[in-house]
């Protein structure tokens, strides 16, 4: 409720003795002294706990949920260690106050600078955890409407685009691994829903140059799919099924042959796996497979139905928005409320891709939050609010955030969220040799936060699916993203998050294009793909640049063209009305220009003055 | 000869037969021969010839000029590798014509995306080259007048300093390998002339928590430093000086005892050192020592000076440019009569800092040429001019870089200039935390050549020392520099090179400062200390926004501020009228704004008119 946050600090103070712990703490007691008891014997110094699962997926199946079971905290992001003596967690900026709230004094808080990323975890052995899933095929016999139209490359033509670079890399691999779940997802057009918000399921592939393994739940899949993956033969077209619990054997007796070397994307294969292909002369490594590097960059028609669901996703938020505005000034609505109010009734629509961030006020500054029925916050005229919300569709997986405020901003709040709103507009504008790292522009994006001493803790953005991931790497302004290039899709979201106030974040996603230059070649820029405006009351235009303005108008414009048929053929005329007058274009206001448009009044009044007097 | 250029190609062509080399080419036939008739009974299948020393210097002393030697190259930068079949060269872009220029057809060349870098290379036996060279003592008995003011810090009070970065490592060395020539100078306030353009003398350092080795050439150790050393005896506070010759014999030794455990920057430790160091729990590695990092952050007084360096230096650039004004125009100067000019007549000058690139029309086009006999152009108003030169100075190195042109730009050497000269103030004008790195920033100095499709191929810029490296890394902009923060210096250095036409480049030296902002603290920001007005001919302030401008003003007065009684004291009256001449502040010209000062022009009128009226 409202008022665990009110009548007490919502963060634990374990400098106090008896140590204060919120109503959102969990008593890890118990759990922690069963592990310790559990390493004596086996004379384990330190266990880590890795918030991740065997496939180093981002987001996992709540049976994998170890770290959050044992430390309480259940941030998206994390690794605990545990000795007999200690219990730590480390996690990013995103989650420190989340972590305050949600552990107890059992457990030190490590601040992570950056991202986690952990290379290589134990892997443990999986059970179907019972529930027969259906693996929905994605060809034109599929249910789903957008399967024809993305059937532009079938598995068959994947397998052989991978294969020829397996042939063309100088190190000769016999073998490629892939143990990301939407490695195997993308490489075979099949999707599930093992993960929640992720269309993934539990597999392995091993690929070779003339067979190909698919290490799945052997009972849940269907007639269909083994005649679409051609799993009565075992040619170099035909997929061999194996049970998912024998993928470290089988990789173990591949390896064991002589003259094989197998290639395997570090960032997303465990050690279970890695540790099995010796001698190293049989290990070939990069940090991405090449499928991952391959998916990054979407195909003519993948760019088209990306961009058709962020059509359909911005009427969802536009409704949402419009919605809010009459609504909260009338006192009933509340964090949660306004977070089940986004809804999936657009076409195609298969719920949303990750849980709802809706923060009011000082729960905005938690970059991460997602509200409970304890932190719930009444919505008010009073306090700025963030939405960031996404959904899977079938041609596309989407993740835009709006702050808005329904009352009167402070100067402080409409000067940080213009600041932020730069910082999103000079990335987007920025033309950039193609091949550029994301990591070495991000930069963009907090320098006129930096201006006066304001910045964000968090990354600037990440690659997003086709009805895949909403965090789709290699993708994004990460240290260890792959350079950008014409046809990937990204987000761009700088923020502003001042602890127990509030919290601002302007989140797009965009795609690269080629840009055309004066004189060179192989330059590209971003095209932005979401297609909701900006609260116009946090905008101060006399911050913005000419060259901000200007881009600020063209996407307007952008949206009233794409907006406007969308929300015609839905028969949505108060939402056009609203998105009409939400675009309306900005006039430079202010500062310098200011100066100037008043000198030509004065000038016209002299004018007309003279007029009349000569 | 100027001829040498016009009459034949400038570069080799293997693709013809016979093929055409031009004079500038070495022939390399018989040392290839002897080199692989040398490896072949060793079994030696790949030599690597590095370009660099023992010390991993960037400059080198002749001897150590394998590199050029044997693949007749020049450049300051890269590798070479031999097999039987086989000679490649790896050079980075600012060499890539030079290097056709240069080898014979015996050589591939390799173009290396950035710089070169080797973390570890074979150390050979050095000897003597039997010139007793003199190593100047820089306390406050000495004989260069810049030495009682930077006497802050007494060797001594250095190594503590040292040690007390050893004792808090929590690895706990109990030594410190120091590799780099600058970092013995460094340590020990002591510098030489081994090295072209750098004072710095032949040198190993061992550093314990109570003991310090010395290794330098025996013989050329006065009795004086014998006593500034406390050489006579083994307390924490002496230093026992070691043969040069013996490193590697004491280093084993060290390592043998028990319970030891030698740091070393492996970016600047050769092979032959590092290998000794078993087994590996003896070692502990970081990319840069203790000392460079901590030589990095210059003190008040090291700032103070440095700062006062460029202010001479300042009045030799000026006094360059102002007589190459008058005296092209003559038609009798030429690329090397220009860079004679540049001399050490100022206080406390000890020569340059690095060979001067003097450079007209299609020859600035190689980012790091300088002039030879065969290559040596005349400077006429036809052409555009870069020279790019530095001073070793007592108080301070320095490295600046203007582009001029003589007679009328082309639309698209002003652009290119302009844009060139937007880059360097982005970056020098950016407000950001302590602690960021130069590599996420240095877009900045790209971004408004992007906008029209160019870039340039080099890095971005280079920490500068107080009498020590012209490059002095780890400060800088690529990719292994350290973060940014106050007290170190850099210089920012954006270019534009069209090939067989013009080279444009515009370096600074900043220095890094605490910048005050509107709501946070521990930002920092550039403040430029090289001192020469740009070729305002060459600068299209229709392109630069407010912003930019105002940067510029604000730079010209600070030119005005500091180099005019300098200028006076030197009494130098008609350099004093050029610079003030050439740094008259900007007016915005053209584009939006033009109309506005119209416009005030109209009212004036307006109302002058109106007040002879009414």
């Amino acid at each position: 409720s409202i008022a665990a946050v009110a009548d007490g600090r919502a963060e634990r103070n374990c400098t106090v003795s008896p140590p204060y712990l919120p109503s959102t703490a969990v008593d890890t007691t118990l759990r922690l002294k069963a592990l310790r008891e559990a390493m004596h014997p086996l004379e384990i110094s330190a266990y880590i706990i890795p918030g991740t699962d065997a496939h180093l997926s981002e987001y996992i199946a709540p049976r994998d949920a170890r770290m959050a079971f044992m430390t309480g905290f259940t941030g998206s992001a994390g690794t605990a260690v545990v000795t007999q003596t200690k219990a730590v967690l480390w996690t990013d900026s995103r989650y420190w106050v989340q972590a305050e709230r949600q552990m107890d004094c059992n457990w030190e808080l490590e601040k992570d600078g950056g991202m986690v990323t952990l290379l290589l975890v134990n892997a443990e052995d999986h059970k179907a955890n019972g529930v027969c899933v259906c693996v929905c095929v994605c060809v034109c016999v599929c249910v789903c409407v957008c399967v024809c139209a993305r059937a532009e490359r079938t598995w068959q033509m994947k397998v052989e685009h991978i294969r020829n670079q397996m042939g063309e890399n100088p190190y000769q691999p016999t073998a490629l691994l892939l143990s990301a779940l939407d490695e195997t997802a993308w490489l075979f057009n099949l999707r599930g829903n093992d993960i929640p918000y992720n269309p993934f399921f539990y597999s392995y592939t091993l690929l070779t140059m003339d067979q190909i393994w698919l290490f799945v739940h052997m009972h849940r899949v269907t007639e269909d799919i083994k005649v679409y993956l051609n799993a009565s033969c075992n040619g170099s077209l035909c997929v061999q099924l194996k049970n998912y619990e024998d993928v470290r054997t089988s990789l173990g007796n591949y390896v064991a042959k002589p003259g094989v070397k197998v290639w395997v994307g570090t960032e997303y294969t465990n050690y279970a796996l890695y540790e099995k292909i010796t001698p190293q002369d049989k290990l070939l490594t990069s940090s991405y497979s090449p499928v991952l590097t391959t998916k990054a960059v979407k195909d003519e028609t993948e760019q088209r139905i990306l961009r058709d669901a962020h059509v359909r996703d911005a009427v969802a938020v536009i409704q949402l928005l419009m919605w809010l505005e009459k609504a909260v000034p009338e006192g009933k609505e509340t964090e949660l409320s306004a977070a089940r109010y986004v809804n999936d009734k657009q076409d195609y629509s298969k719920g949303p891709s990750f849980e709802t961030i809706s923060a009011s006020g000082p729960n905005a500054a938690l970059a991460h939050y997602s509200p409970t029925e304890e932190t719930n916050r009444k919505l008010t005229v009073e306090e700025m609010y963030l939405v960031d919300s996404g959904g899977q569709y079938l041609d596309g997986t989407t993740d835009i955030t709006r702050t808005v405020h329904w009352g009167t901003p402070t100067p402080m709040q409409r000067e940080a969220f213009t600041r932020v709103l730069m910082g999103n507009i000079e990335i987007s504008r920025t033309i950039f040799p193609s091949g550029t790292r994301g990591v070495n522009m991000e930069m963009l994006g907090r320098r006129a936060l930096w201006e006066v001493g304001l910045n964000y803790g968090h990354g600037t953005g990440h690659g997003v699916g086709n009805y895949f991931g909403v965090h789709e790497w290699p993708v994004g302004f990460q240290s260890n993203n792959i350079p950008f290039r014409a046809g990937m899709f990204t987000s761009i979201e700088p923020g502003y998050y001042k602890e127990g106030d509030f919290g601002i974040r302007i989140e797009d996603v965009v795609v690269i294009v080629p840009a055309h230059t004066k004189y060179g070649n192989n330059y590209v820029t971003f095209d932005t793909v979401s297609l909701v405006p900006y609260d116009r009351k946090l905008i101060d235009t006399s911050l913005l640049s000419n060259e901000q303005l200007q881009w600020l108008n063209n996407y307007y414009s952008t949206i009233r063209k794409l907006m406007g048929p969308e929300l015609d053929r839905q028969g949505l005329q108060a939402e056009k009305e609203w998105m009409l007058k939400n675009t309306e274009p900005f006039l430079k206001a202010a500062s310098s220009a200011s100066i100037c448009s008043l000198s030509l009044t004065v000038a016209a009044v002299a004018a007309a003055l003279l007029h009349n007097t000569v």
